[in-house]
């Protein structure tokens, strides 16, 4: 094997930004959520994670999901998911329409309580049923475990940790696995680690890896997970969403980063870097602030200064 | 071979902040890069590029270089850098009592000459003169070769065209070389390609990479790198110093980004990491703006959330 080890001649993003991004931003318009989402179908993104069907009193910023999943002009070619809190939840999108369907549960029980007051274990319990609900609305269910490489609270959680709450998800039917590094707490060796013990344990079960950026790792572990051979990441246009433990710094890998390395490495994305560009600039105005992505700021690698800017 | 490489035990970080990142922001006092090089000093890391001697005219951040060199409290234990544009500055660096001394050529013909208002090869051919005059002072020359990874003004630079330069430096005497990803165009399959090629050409020669976060690529490609078993990176506290080529922008990896993220994975790099926050929020003041060091925001990983802080 040479140290590149064997990338895949393709990647699988999931564009996060409508709703895990502009959950964790102050709330903005229908209107312009619609426009976001619309720009977006219209990168060659494959799958869009679009709105979350939470209470309102919660979480304001996804109030009205079933208005922007109306009202957005739905592209055949993209996978529209979303995410559901509980089987009520659950409940709602299926009604809706949606057939990919992704619920969270943190490995750590101090995470898991601080954002839905339940421990992991009471959160894990509900999971059967909400596999045999979606199930039957001819849906899949994606389990995504937070805190994987790392709780805010708890700080370390051991891998083996990680492995006991995946099994509990595997067997009570979910239909893939996102590991999810809440904080930006891994690093390329942890998240080495934790790819290949999940794979000695589920075999082909579909994974993808939902990183942060929250210390500066996340392009970093995308590249070892690509060394491992995964296929399947999400990420945030522009970097959207922040972290919210730690006032001003970054949470999601931004979508152009990870495009921009990707392609530069010959792994195809479908995506139309300029249009994703032009989506994030969206994005940012949308918001009101500047976004983190490093790619927003100074362009594609393709793109040159002017022999006559000025420089020093 | 496992996908981690073999990664090496220890690097050694030079700390580019005081020359490389002041050189590129606006001029601050020689009290505070006194007080800036003290405080890194004292952080355990093992050399610092500690001034240039250019014309004042041409980089006025740099013009107290003689002051700042005379003032800082030497440790023993670092090794302190100077970097030189050309024989008259290598025989001033020399003067003032350097022993490492280090001078740019760009790959980049469009660029050498935007820099330096010469050709690389009018550049080159000064090396051996450069490398007679610090021998003779019993000093060492390291030729840092920019836009190793691509040119600003004319995109991609051919691996051939930098390892022409890096074997015209040889063949003068340099003692090493350093390649820099001047506007942050490396991905990690390049970094891969150029140090591979660099080591077919010339061995065991001493090579350190300069990377920049321009596209939030630079801890990937120093993860590539180091699964190579690369063990010399420039990195600039704070992230210091910018991108002169895309306002706002990103320009050095931030030094504890990189201490946070290898030290994490078992490398030891003998630097404190807590004492080389309080450099870089020092830094922060001293250029009075946001640095764009995403550990600098977030802290390191073992810096945890308190229960009851305010988290949605």
């Amino acid at each position: 094997m040479t140290p590149v080890g064997r990338m895949p001649a393709a990647i699988t993003i999931r564009e996060v930004g409508p709703r895990d991004g502009l959950q964790n931003e102050d709330p903005i318009p229908t209107d312009a959520k619609v426009a976001l989402i619309n720009a977006l179908s219209r990168t060659g993104v494959s799958r869009i994670e679009t709105v979350s069907f939470v209470h309102p009193a919660a979480i304001p910023q996804m109030a009205d999901a079933d208005a922007v999943w109306s009202r957005i002009r739905r592209e055949p070619s993209v996978r529209y998911s979303a995410l559901v809190p509980n089987l009520r939840g659950a409940a709602r999108a299926l009604a809706a329409g949606f057939t990919e369907i992704e619920v969270v549960v943190s490995a750590s029980d101090t995470h898991n309580r601080r954002n839905i007051n339940r421990t992991t274990d009471e959160s894990l319990a509900e999971i059967s049923d909400i596999v045999a609900s979606v199930h039957d609305g001819d849906g899949t269910l994606e389990v995504i475990i937070s805190t994987a490489w790392g709780c805010p609270y708890e700080g370390d959680v051991p891998v083996e940790r990680v492995i006991e709450v995946a099994k509990a998800a595997v067997d009570a039917g979910a239909d893939s696995l996102t590991y999810g590094d809440t904080t930006g707490m891994a690093t390329p060796v942890r998240v080495v680690e934790l790819v290949e013990r999940t794979r000695d344990t589920f075999g082909g079960l579909p994974l993808a890896l939902h990183l942060h950026n929250t210390r500066g790792t996340g392009l970093a572990n995308l590249y070892a997970a690509l060394q491992l051979g995964v296929t399947n990441f999400d990420a945030s246009v522009g970097g959207l969403g922040g972290c919210p433990y730690a006032p001003g710094a970054t949470g999601n890998i931004a979508t152009e980063e990870v495009v921009a390395m990707v392609e530069d490495m010959g792994i195809a994305t479908g995506i139309d870097i300029e249009a994703l560009l032009d989506a994030a600039s969206f994005a940012q105005l949308a918001v009101g602030k500047e976004l983190p992505s490093n790619v927003l700021r100074a362009g594609p690698r393709n793109r040159l200064t002017p022999l006559d800017a000025v420089s020093r």
